[in-house]
């Protein structure tokens, strides 16, 4: 085969082997978290460890360099000209790193997660710290060789890898806005909400019932089955290929909202990544745009659809048909469940008022700690300082349902915290542009008409994959910049009526 | 590092990178068959075409050649060396066969076995041709540069791989005195069992039940579920890794035992697999010896085993327990029924009297059609006249319970089938050198005591390896080479009471 863009074709011939192969990379992951027995770790693990570091080597191979600078000045359709950015972008940070460090830190993150498992519910902090110097070493020696890459400070280069192009001042921009009336508006709201009965759910509730429940909200959200499953993990996540998408959940018998608006989250997740541009598929530019925009997504199919009175007034019948008539299942009492306010330990069961307060508090502890200002062992102190500034909650030596609670860091995801509340913030800033797009879209939602919020999610962010810069998407979705206050406005009038 | 053995130790690390990166490939084979949803078909089989691809190129990097004639010359201990031996089989293989060639077999076989999946219950034998004809053309160019290679025929250097040192003069000896004897024996069983009554066990059974009872005679058969699961697939089979082993079954709500002793052949693979010597399980000593061994292993569990009066007496209460109590779960009637002999058209279903037959049928149909002296349109005429010759049956027309019915040939594992019968014969050699070696052997199976035969089996079998060649192994374990004898002798015992 002859082109005239044989430098480009290398890059893409490059970027769609590694596709292929992280494939089984990302497959393995899911079923390490979804199936592997116990005994079937250290394989695991060995085998996962290799495959990082071959995929290392190709995005890093010395031809590439060469190819990159030709393909410049080739003739590019605008969508090759993105991919090649995007390849750019990956293959410059990929250089800044070492094979070896790639390995130990797959290898050390394993270790580190596969413990955590038990040492969480054993509230084993001092165990844990033994496994997290490790991951942390390794993590801030990325971040010290992604930053003399790129110039960025050590946080901010880890952070780039996530949400490209977000730094630490920006966050502070951000978060520091919302740290000034958030603690105001959660007061307010529990105030409000003080005077108002709400009705719980009776329990138990059949694993069973849960499941089939869960598998149809997915239909109700457009999750797309022939291309993707649920199954059952202690840690909730989407994870898999565009083609086959793999979401997991958890089920207790005393509890099932968690479960299901879990579910109803990652559905978020798996239709982004079900409806990224399949033409470009396995290459750079086919990928999601960022974190933050695929949190949005989550955010926008949990909190932003998961909330609203239309669709709640649609999940009601579902959950009586699962398990039985109850008053909770009420529709104008399931609303209020939904939207009911209260601080509590642990993040990913926080409501949508108090979850920023969450994820404030492990920015402002992992940026100090990747920049090399506090040390692991200051992490628990700092926690029950900001728990109890930010949501009046008092964690000393709750270490499990502390600073044990998430995985992120057991696996070294340091710098992906910020993406979920700036995910929020873009979620609510889409459905202000929908509403701007989409004459009587509530209207429509509450006839259970979602088809209209999917399409205009699908045409202007999925099916965009990484074509544009995340500013440039969000300029063109909604007319502008990323702006705050639609998360503040939506807060507002979801929480306070206003 | 610094050794006396640098070209051993850079072919072990080359083979010890390569096992690391199957396990993800043999992962994502288990996945294709147990979870895959079917819009994930194409990319699956892109992504293992790549690594097939990968995996070729590293067992046939140029360097290895060099490294392979330099360690035959370092002092090497007994078991480097007989690990040298097998890296250079697999070497001596590999390098036979260009990566172009392996890549598009892994296409064509995963295009022909996902369209096979419908052609078989639509009986589409015209449709299954179309892709077949191609998965055999690349099967006859793989057997011609291995017959190449070695100086074996065609059907020869394909069997090789899967048991070394069988050759099709072999085959036909073990076969032809087979051939002589079976037929008047599947008569005269069925004629004595003619006046014995037996009482089938009465449907529907619970899947949930099923499930349950497969599990409990895994670990009566001693599986290690630290190390494996079992799931669902159509079609049964054991794979995963040794530190993982991935058993699968199918259950039908009208019949169980199929799905039971199926479970309890697979665990015979999965035993073999748990068991090989783990110090050496990411080289290619560590593998297990051959097919025919295991298939060996899988009919010690499932028949010589799976019927033996003392195992059927603790079968007989699960089943009870699994299903409630019947006059079918009597022990002396269930004895009968599982060493009831009758002709039928599916191999997997066949009893351990006419099993040979179905093999003996597609021997002589697969040497023929590799060594290119038929064609593929040629089989179903074959099929009829032989399953008409070896167990009267009829079978025109009935593509879907005649050639379609095996994943053997739209997989392109020509080659394979004559194991399960060499595998039925060693199988009835080792319980012959156990009696010798374990005094009152048949009284502890009967106190339930199965201990002694997994004793047995991991010295002798399991924990060899792949140390010694198959005829080694077999004189070491049984005093003698393959002796086709004890396997009539078997059958006329079991099934003739002489």
């Amino acid at each position: 085969m002859s082109t005239n863009t044989p430098s480009y074709d290398e890059l893409a011939a490059t970027y769609r082997r590694a596709y292929r192969l992280g494939h089984l990379q990302s497959l393995a992951g899911w079923d390490q978290a979804a199936n592997m027995p116990p005994g079937g770790q250290e394989a695991r693990a060995a085998a996962m460890a290799e495959m990082a570091a071959l995929l290392h080597r190709m995005r890093t191979q010395p031809s590439l360099k060469a190819h990159l600078d030709a393909a410049e000045q080739e003739p590019l359709s605008d969508d090759q000209r993105a991919n090649l950015r995007e390849i750019r972008r990956d293959w410059f940070a990929a250089t800044a790193l070492p094979e070896d460090l790639v390995q130990r830190q797959s290898l050390a993150r394993s270790r580190c997660e596969h413990a955590w498992r038990q040492q969480r519910p054993a509230n084993d902090w001092a165990g844990f710290l033994a496994n997290f110097k490790e991951v942390l070493a390794l993590g801030r020696e990325e971040a010290r060789l992604l930053s003399q890459q790129t110039g960025l400070s050590p946080y901010d280069a880890m952070m780039d890898r996530y949400e490209p192009g977000m730094t630490t001042a920006r966050v502070r921009e951000l978060f520091g806005a919302l740290r000034q009336w958030l603690p105001g508006l959660i007061r307010e709201v529990t105030e409000r909400q003080r005077q108002q009965p709400v009705v719980l759910p009776q329990g138990p509730f059949s694993l069973q019932a849960q499941r089939v429940l869960c598998e149809r909200a997915m239909r109700l959200f457009g999750f797309d089955f022939n291309a993707g499953r649920l199954d059952v993990s202690t840690h909730p996540f989407c994870g898999g290929v565009p083609e086959d998408v793999r979401m997991t959940t958890r089920f207790a018998e005393h509890e099932f909202l968690g479960s299901l608006f879990g579910t109803i989250h990652e559905t978020g997740h798996g239709r982004y990544e079900q409806n990224l541009p399949r033409e470009w598929v396995d290459q750079p530019m086919g990928q999601a745009r960022s974190m933050a925009l695929h949190e949005s997504q989550s955010l926008s199919f949990e909190m932003q659809l998961g909330s609203h009175p239309g669709v709640v007034a649609q999940l009601a019948p579902m959950m009586a048909e699962a398990f039985g008539a109850q008053p909770a299942f009420e529709p104008a009492n399931l609303q209020r469940l939904l939207t009911r306010v209260q601080p509590g330990f642990i993040r990913v069961d926080a409501d949508e008022v108090t979850y920023p307060a969450h994820v404030i508090l492990r920015f402002e502890i992992e940026q100090p700690l990747i920049d090399g200002e506090i040390e692991a062992e200051d992490i628990p102190a700092l926690w029950d300082t900001k728990m109890m500034e930010l949501l009046g909650i008092d964690t000393r030596g709750n270490f499990k349902d502390g600073p044990l609670q998430d995985v992120h860091w057991p696996e070294g995801l340091f710098g992906y915290f910020p993406c979920y509340s700036i995910g929020a913030m873009y979620a609510a800033q889409w459905f202000a542009a929908m509403r701007r797009d989409i004459p009587g879209l509530d209207d429509q939602i509450s006839a259970g008409q979602l088809g209209p919020v999917f399409d205009w999610l699908r045409r202007n962010i999925w099916n965009q994959g990484s074509r544009f810069s995340t500013d440039e998407l969000t300029r063109l979705a909604s007319g502008q910049p990323l702006d705050p206050s639609h998360f503040r406005r939506h807060l507002e009038a979801r929480y306070l009526g206003r």
